[in-house]
């Protein structure tokens, strides 16, 4: 890169403003849609972000449209609700974009055949999506506990009839499935290989991090040497069905999260106003970083700032 | 690439010859040691490929030094020796370079402090090198019964000790692994990422391929976002060891294997020799992909051709 396309290049790229009751109520009354992520946002685990409920009560009572898109796969917008609503939350079903309900859309808009099957490799969620949209899953939770038998003459079967295989985030990862996966992309003829995410880590309990989805999608890249169709954030495939539901221009949305990556990296790939909150995986020295290119409109702490600096 | 690159390159790579009774009796007469991959090569999973005892025999008859170079990790050098002993060929634990025994080495000749200990994501085999180099080995198979609870208030700790962490094939690999690799690459401080090698799949049994040490290399890559160090084939860090203990230049050596971009890429990296066999993974059509970029110097069926070639 030489000076002059340096000097363009910073040039291009504004510098993200720290939250502030000014920039806050601007924000607010340019935008009539918040997209919130949910893990490092809205919670960490099982346990609710400080001060989220009278966040999300005060912008529905100012008007404003709540839409929840998340990358973590383990569970079905209807099991999302359901958590939503164990921790004092009413959220709709219709408000959720999990990535397990993008993949079962993904199949649905490509006209994946009904006949044919898809083999799981991730959590309750996506074979809940798959079933809701009439596709035949596979795999999952159930083959969790099976074990490989590396015997001579003995063969690993697999179902020539799956034609597409979906790869989340998996706790009960094993190399039955990873085995099964593989056969299945390698060698049944035109078979998908969906992510539903590429996440490295995420906080699947409220103390630490944990190896993400990108963890399991980089293992079935690594023994099928293919690449992945990604429906999840940072891809904007999502953001089509949310327009469907929601009339509004993605000029006045907010997308706020916790990961550039992928949170504000679809924000931006959408053409929304961007907010990161530390309250999940990015810290402001990461932000900060040199070598980070992805920069949010504006950034603050956690989400319940938006309340105290609004002074609603 | 220019017309002018591209014919430079295409003039740079020799068309590789098939093998004939001139060229086998030309390069018998010019090496004076024969590396063999094992997976592929001489059995697939526990079955031997046809003619590998007799083929052998003729090779040190013409004083020819044998000299084993397998990425599979699952085994010690010793287990191996054993192996060769049960299939009925006698191979000493001196000739064997599993990437089992690379991994051990690596921390040996990097001075690797005695106090600190290594986390395995792998089987026996790279414990057992571990031990008998003098370090404290942990994980392996002893951690694949183990699961994690995605509680709150559940907080998952790791030896902060852990100074290394080495990624083989593991059948056994599972959720808990991974984090604990994780936590260790990602929070202990110049905590080491070691890989064995990154081969795709292999041979694990005879009648189909497996899911390799790629595999688990590239979860662990996928979950702390870092490039492990990779000491199996075609890294050359083994032909160091293998040097000193035969004293042969490596234009006069002819490394046999299976796979393009791990055995023939490692001796086109050492100035070997090199020979493709298709009796593993790699198939003609393969080899005269237009996509492929590695050409070995010679190609055949199985190295009992080079008995059957040669009349002997």
């Amino acid at each position: 890169m030489n000076d002059h396309e340096k000097n363009c290049k910073a040039a291009t790229i504004a510098t993200p403003q720290l939250l502030s009751p000014q920039n806050a109520a601007d924000l607010l009354h340019s935008v009539d849609a918040f997209l919130f992520d949910c893990d490092g946002v809205i919670w960490k685990g099982d346990k609710l972000i400080d001060g989220v409920p009278q966040t999300l009560e005060m912008l529905r009572s100012k008007g404003k449209k709540l839409v929840f898109v998340t990358n973590n796969s383990t569970k079905s917008r209807r099991q999302y609700a359901k958590k939503f609503q164990t921790l004092g939350i009413e959220v709709s079903e219709e408000e959720i974009f999990s990535s397990s309900f993008a993949a079962a859309m993904f199949l649905k808009v490509n006209d994946f055949p009904r006949e044919k099957k898809v083999y799981v490799v991730g959590e309750e969620g996506i074979l809940e999506e798959l079933e809701l949209a009439g596709f035949t899953g596979l795999g999952g939770p159930e083959d969790g506990k099976k074990m490989v038998q590396l015997k001579p003459n003995c063969l690993f079967e697999h179902d020539k009839d799956v034609g597409a295989v979906v790869v989340g985030l998996d706790q009960y990862i094993n190399y039955y499935k990873l085995q099964y996966a593989t056969l299945c992309i390698r060698e049944n003829p035109g078979c998908l290989f969906i992510a539903t995410n590429r996440d490295a880590v995420g906080h699947m309990t409220d103390l630490q991090e944990w190896p993400g989805a990108g963890c399991m999608v980089a293992a079935v890249c690594g023994s099928t040497q293919k690449e992945p169709i990604v429906v999840g954030k940072p891809s904007t495939f999502m953001m089509e069905f949310l327009l469907k539901k929601f009339h509004t221009n993605t000029s006045r949305m907010c997308m706020v999260g916790d990961r550039l990556d992928t949170d504000i990296l679809f924000g931006q790939n959408s053409g929304c106003r961007t907010l990161l909150v530390f309250s999940g995986v990015t810290t402001q020295s990461s932000l900060q970083d040199p070598t980070n290119d992805i920069q949010p409109d504006y950034y603050t702490s956690k989400i319940s700032d938006l309340l105290n600096l609004l002074g609603a």
